[in-house]
């Protein structure tokens, strides 16, 4: 049976560690520019080392860059390790990914303090790399290394937005590509991270916390609609071939499904390009995107088939010619059911108020769960804004999330 | 009572000219590129200078490069004059604007051939300028000129695309701006512009010839929704401000209500820009363009105030910030009654299939309106075709459009 450490966290240490690590790509007021292998993330993992190893931990920095921090466990076994991303969007806030890793080093810190070593081990983690920032298809590239997904030649074949290979940005500072499946773990029990909603879900309810049952699964699908450019007024509007009439109802149509299929089912239209893009000129081609989520495999299976079928029957309907491409396609992730049950107890017991929800948004868990038990706990964000430096959650809640996860990790690594 | 002239139009010189004419800013195997005061467009004024003076008429170019070929009338009076306009899109192609020209001088030279001297006064005009293809401003350059709209403070406010004012490259060919107004003319009784259709309509009514009642009106809006912009999976549907969506939804609803309304409303989205334009958030803004059309002072209200009412609800019911800007407005011009029944008698009386149509398109007539008594003549474009190389109309129904436009001419001059 477990016992209730009632772990104690001290508000005035979090905000510290906060600040000073937004210091690290800070841009303007309090916005942070922080992409993975840059002088201004070298400088922030340097800094994270030094809280880890003065904390009492054993520090190393694996082939990609990922930073751990342990606490050897008393009886040994595979280890419970926590955190989060390190690298920034440009500019992102102070608290995506960094708070996820500073609230593991204050509860590990804490728990060291307050109960000695642990009985398992337990590591603070911080991911190199998750927000695709610099190489946009490098996400996930710390967790990806984790879980053995990294070869030596993705490293020379993924390209940044200045045109290096991501390969050639870790020689830079001294990584060898070479290495990177070295950083493959297989002695990790239980991931859990922590990281704000980057939604307004927790505001909305007024709750500061949630424990995260499952993330969601993301298909991102571009639809591109060949017409027929035509003058914009001598041409019948029952002789065209519009695609920008077509792309307007399927958009209209794929929001419309999945807001009358409720929460958590989300779509969006983020990008839209028509050509030639004149005012007086019927478009020859129109190109969008559609994210559209779903954290329950049958019900995305369902939102998709709609959305599909949508598309479809509106090019047909309007004589236009049409292709769907995916980019990117993410399962459905569930968290262990009994993490989640642990950290709802926690919270429950605690007395701390915490609902229990999917994530909409990617995180490295996600990753994890093929090695690992896995969970996460959101903190309420102001607004629900994130990828801004008005990105914010107060102290308050954020201790109360660092005070589940610490009791969490005690109920796993030290009873 | 008027006399039936027959007039007969040679269809190897009506060919000729139109290759010919063409050679002047030759843009690939069919295109053509030729822009007010440039060399290609110098070329083809002194072209058709050189032909009007063989064919007998006094040729002379007005303040603004507006070329003029006159056969004086026996008669004295006011004059009927004949023509379109001599510049081009980037690339058009041979026919938009230059077959109105052609054909009034094949038609002109027909009838002085065939009937000698008018009783009034017949001319055949070359319009400097009606596209905006160099300096998007200066469109209808030329009929502005002649109905005297034209300052010399405009020709230095007027920029082009390259940045130089249309009076820079007016007095690089020889051309002195501060003598625009000398091209105003209140001498003119009717003037008849032959033009291709630009539009399906003819040909899916198995017709080569249009006689145009009324030039349409035309409103440009620029409507942009303001949002709020975030993450595509964590923002709940129902908490959303997704400016994306109320795009989608208006610009369905105002090409729909416009296709309702039947011909010949029309309406068009051309352009379309969002921000931040990426897949995964949600935009903070979209702008678009409405093109919306109707020759019917009446029904163009009622499909404004549609169009209107319609963004106010979707932006009110949305929660979506909105402006509405008006580019450019046109009334809608109605062309003279006489006229266009002479016309449509000419077309009878030569059994020649003829519909009477609203242009949905802007011309030269309709400024020409203010000063005038108008009519257009339309000739079938191939696939509707038009501001593009692919534009094409056949010599068989261009001649008989001539045919139309020359016993017009010689209802209206000769008896």
């Amino acid at each position: 049976m477990k016992t209730d450490a009632r772990v104690q966290i001290d508000p005035a240490r979090v905000e510290r560690a906060i600040w000073r690590m937004a210091e690290f790509g800070a841009d303007g007021e309090t916005g942070v520019s922080r992409t993975v292998y840059s002088p201004e993330w070298i400088g922030a993992t340097q800094e994270l080392g030094a809280w880890l190893q003065a904390a009492g931990l054993r520090v190393t920095h694996d082939a990609v860059g990922n930073v751990w921090g342990r606490l050897d466990g008393t009886g040994g076994g595979k280890a419970i390790v926590t955190g989060s991303h390190i690298d920034s969007q440009t500019p992102g806030g102070r608290y995506d990914g960094a708070l996820g890793i500073i609230a593991g080093y204050i509860a590990v810190t804490a728990l060291n303090e307050q109960f000695g070593l642990p009985q398992r081990p337990i590591e603070v983690l911080a991911f190199c790399e998750e927000e695709g920032s610099r190489f946009p298809d490098a996400r996930f590239w710390g967790s990806q290394a984790i879980t053995g997904l990294l070869t030596p030649e993705r490293a020379e074949e993924v390209r940044g937005f200045a045109g290096e290979s991501i390969g050639d940005a870790m020689r830079a500072i001294g990584l060898d590509p070479a290495l990177v499946a070295t950083a493959r773990r297989d002695d990790i029990d239980t991931f859990i991270e922590l990281h704000i909603e980057q939604g307004p879900i927790l505001e909305h309810a007024g709750v500061p916390v949630a424990i995260v049952h499952a993330i969601t699964g993301i298909r991102h699908a571009t639809v591109t609609l060949h017409g027929t450019a035509n003058h914009a007024g001598a041409f019948p509007m029952d002789l065209r071939r519009d695609p920008m009439a077509a792309a307007a109802e399927i958009i209209s149509g794929v929001i419309d499904t999945a807001h009358r299929m409720g929460r958590p089912a989300v779509t969006t239209v983020g990008r839209m390009v028509a050509e030639p893009n004149f005012p007086a000129i019927i478009p020859e081609c129109v190109q969008f995107t559609i994210d559209a989520r779903h954290p329950d495999p049958d019900a995305r299976a369902c939102l998709y088939a709609k959305q599909d079928a949508l598309i479809a029957e509106v090019a047909s309907r309007r004589n236009i010619d049409y292709t769907v491409t995916y980019a990117s396609e993410h399962q459905p992730v569930p968290c262990s059911p009994e993490i989640v049950q642990l950290l709802e107890d926690v919270a429950r017991d605690r007395g701390i108020p915490a609902i229990t929800m999917a994530s909409g948004a990617a995180h490295d868990t996600q990753q994890m769960a093929s090695i690992a038990e896995v969970a996460m706990i959101f903190v309420r964000s102001k607004d629900g804004r994130s990828h801004t430096p008005a990105e914010f959650s107060s102290i308050d809640d954020i201790v109360l999330g660092i005070e589940v996860l610490a009791e969490g990790l005690y109920r796993l690594a030290y009873v």
